[in-house]
C-alpha cells in the first residue's frame, strides 16, 4: 500500500515534517510493510522555503541585508541545484524583526528583499518563488525596486528616502537596470491576498493598522502610494530594452499585498502571482505523488468545517479527488471547529474522514506541547480502524 | 452487519441511552442498513435501574419512605415482569437528599433502604439487585434491618435509636421476622468497595469523613459497628426457621459498603455480593448479544490508559474478546488520559480501537453540553474509516 502524507504545519506545534512524521510514526505501528512518502506542504506563508528544502536537492544561502528600517540583518533563503530561489520576504523586511514600538509603516522599507533578489540572481537562480506573508513595510516594494538598482527622483532630481511615505513626492522612475538583471528570470509570488494596492480594501487600509500605522498614517500612505502607481505609467527604462512595466496592475488582486509589493513585482518585475497552495503544489509536484498513492492523508491544525479554512488539506483532498474520486482521503487535524448547533454536518467536508487529535481537555500549552504524541496515536487508531475495516464482512 | 452498542453512560454529560443513540446516530448515516442493537450498561452505580429499565420490561415503582433523616421522601425502584427488583439504595439514604450542615452519619439512617426491600417483596419480587452507591449512611444496614421488622435492643430491652452512634448499646438482636419475609426472595448486591466493616480500610473510616463525620466521629462510628458485629453472632432467629445468620462475614470485602449495609445484607439477608458490572452484565445477558454481533461498540465519558478505569468499557471488552479474540471492540470516549511522555502506548487497552470525541478545546461546560454532537461525529467518522478499509486492498 503506497501512503502518501501530505500535511500544512499545526500551527504553534508542529512544522509539517514533524506531522507527517507523527502520522507515520502511528500507522506504521498497525501497517508496518506499507511505503510512506512523506511530502510536507505548507500554503505560501511562514514555513514554505523550510518545507520545499525538505523535498527539493538544494542548499540554504545566508546573506546580510538591510531589514524594514534599514539596519543590516541576516537573511536566508533555499537555492535548489536547478535554479529555483525560495524566497519569503519577512526576511528581510518582517514584523517580527522589529520592536513593537519600531513599527512604522511611514518609513520601514522593502529594500532586503531587492537585496536577496539580486544575490539570488547573481547565484544563477533562473525561477523564484516568493512568499509574500508577514511584513513589517507599506511601500509599494519601491525599497525593492531600488535596492535592484531603479532610481526613484522627485521633481529637483533628488531619490526617495526609504518608505511609503515619500512616494508622494515621486516624479521620476528610471527602471533601466532591470532590463539586463531580469531578463533571464522568471519570478511567481505565492500570494493569497486579494487586496488592490489602494483604496478602502487596499494595502495601507487592510493590513496597516498591523503594521503600526495610525489613522493619519493610513490615508497618508494610500494617497502616497497611489501618486507612485499614476508615476509608474511614465517610468523609463533601457531605450534598447524590451523589459515592460505593466503600469495598469495597481487594481489587479494581490497588488496591496505586503504592503503594495505584490504591485512592484508585477508591475515592475512581471512577476506571476498565484495562490500560495497551487504554486506549492506545483513545485513539490503534488499532482504526480497524489496519482502514484493507495491512501493520502493530509492535516492542519485547526480545521473549521464552515469555512473550510484548512487551504492545504482541503487544497490536497480537492486534487485528490480530482485525479480520482475513488483516491480515499483522510484529514488529521489538531482540532476541528463545527458548527455545534447541528448534527448534519458529518460529511460537509472533502474528506473521507477528519479526525481531530486532542485527547482531552488540558491548558492550551499542554494541548499545543502534547501534539506529535496525539497526532501519532490519532494516526494509529485511524490505521486500527482501517485494517478492522479490511477484515470485517462486506 | 450486526452491531451491538453496549456503552456506559458520560459522567455528568449523557446517560448511557444517549450514548447508545448519539454512536447510531452518527454511525448509520454511513452504514444505514446494518442492525444495530443498543445496550446501554452501567457499572452498578448511579443510573444502574435507569438503565436496565431500558433493556427490561417491567414498571417503575414510586412509594414514600424515611430518608437518612427519618423525614419522608418519594423514592422509586424498577420491578419487572418476572419479579426482580432493582433498588438503587441511594433513592432512600443518598448523600444527595441531604443539604451539607444535615450530613451526621451518627445518626443517619437506611430504614427506607429495608421499606423499598419489603415494598417489593409485597408486590411479589422473588430476586432484588440492589446497588449501593451512594449512601449518607454509616449504620451497618440497622436502619434497613428495623424496617424489616427486626428489633435491636439496649440492656434494658428499649429498641436503639437510628443512627450508627446508638450501636454501641446493641445488647440482643431479635431477627426472627426475616423468616417468613425472606424465605422467597434472593438478594444480589452491585458492589465494588473492597472495605470490610470495620478497621482502617473499614466503612468509618474510609468513607465516613465524605458523609460528615468528624476524626472523632470515625473513632465513635468504628467502634460502634465493632460492637454490633460483635453482637450479630447472638441475635436470635425464629425457632423453627431455617433463615440463618451469617455472623463472621464483618471481615468479607464489601461489607463495609454504604456504610457497612453491606454487612447487614450478607449476614442477616443472605445477600451475594458481586461486582457491580459483572452483576448488570448477567442481567442483561451481555455474553448473549457479545456471542451473535459481528462489531462491538461500546463507550466510557473518560477512559484512562493506566488504570482501565473505565469498569464498564474494559468489561465488554473483555468479555468480547474471552468469546472471540476476532470480535472487533471498539471504545467511543468522551476523553482518553494517556501517560504523555511515551509514544509507545498505542495499544495498551483491550480495544482494537480507542477514539475520544472531544473536538476541540473548549469550556468544561460547553464540552460537556457538546456531548452529544460529537459522540454522533466520532461515530460518524470511525464508520467512515470502517467502510474506506473495507475497500482499501487488503
Amino acid at each position: 500500500m503506497n501512503i502518501l502524507i501530505a500535511p500544512d504545519s499545526f500551527k504553534e506545534s508542529l512544522d509539517a515534517i514533524d506531522v507527517c512524521n507523527a502520522i507515520k510514526e502511528g500507522f506504521s505501528q498497525v501497517y508496518p510493510n506499507a511505503e510512506y512518502h512523506l511530502l510536507p506542504l505548507a500554503d505560501g506563508g511562514e514555513g514554505t522555503s523550510s518545507v520545499l528544502s525538505y523535498v527539493l536537492d538544494g542548499d540554504w544561502q545566508q546573506i546580510k541585508v538591510h531589514d524594514p528600517l534599514m539596519r543590516p540583518v541576516t537573511a536566508k533563503y533555499f537555492l535548489t541545484h536547478d535554479g529555483l530561489a525560495i524566497i519569503e520576504v519577512a526576511e528581510a523586511c518582517g514584523l517580527h524583526l522589529l520592536a513593537p514600538t519600531e513599527r512604522n509603516p511611514l518609513i520601514t522599507s522593502t529594500y532586503g528583499v531587492g537585496e536577496m533578489i539580486a544575490d539570488a540572481i547573481s547565484k544563477g537562480a533562473s525561477q523564484m518563488l516568493i512568499g509574500l506573508g508577514g511584513s513589517a513595510t507599506n511601500d509599494a516594494g519601491a525599497g525593492m525596486l531600488q535596492a535592484l538598482g531603479v532610481k526613484i527622483s522627485d521633481a529637483n532630481g533628488n531619490l526617495l528616502s526609504a518608505g511609503g511615505a515619500s512616494l508622494i513626492d515621486t516624479h521620476s522612475i528610471d527602471a533601466s537596470p532591470l532590463k539586463d538583471l531580469l531578463s533571464t528570470v522568471k519570478i511567481t509570488v505565492a500570494c493569497d491576498v486579494t487586496s488592490p494596492l489602494c483604496g478602502p480594501t487596499g494595502a495601507s487600509h487592510v493590513f496597516g493598522p498591523q503594521k503600526g500605522a495610525s489613522s493619519d498614517d493610513l490615508l497618508t500612505l494610500d494617497t502616497a502610494l497611489a501618486h507612485f502607481a499614476a508615476v509608474t505609467g511614465s517610468a523609463t527604462v533601457s531605450a534598447t530594452g524590451t523589459h515592460n512595466i505593466n503600469a495598469n496592475c495597481d487594481n489587479v488582486e494581490g497588488a496591496g499585498a505586503a504592503g503594495g509589493l505584490g504591485f512592484a513585482l508585477m508591475a515592475f518585475c512581471q512577476a506571476e502571482l498565484k495562490s500560495g497552495f497551487d504554486t506549492i503544489a506545483e513545485v513539490v509536484q503534488l499532482e504526480q505523488h497524489l496519482a502514484s498513492a493507495d491512501l493520502v492523508i493530509t492535516g492542519e491544525g485547526k480545521l473549521d468545517a464552515q469555512t473550510a479554512m484548512g487551504k492545504v488539506a482541503s487544497g490536497v483532498a480537492l486534487r485528490a479527488k480530482s485525479i480520482s474520486p475513488s483516491l480515499p482521503v483522510i484529514a488529521i487535524c489538531g482540532s476541528v471547529d463545527r458548527d455545534t448547533d447541528t448534527h448534519n454536518h458529518f460529511n460537509n467536508l472533502p474528506f473521507d474522514v477528519v479526525l481531530p487529535s486532542i485527547q482531552k481537555l488540558d491548558k492550551l500549552e499542554n494541548v499545543l506541547e502534547g501534539a506529535y504524541p496525539n497526532v501519532a496515536q490519532t494516526a494509529y487508531q485511524l490505521a486500527a480502524s482501517l485494517k478492522l475495516g479490511q477484515h470485517l464482512n462486506r
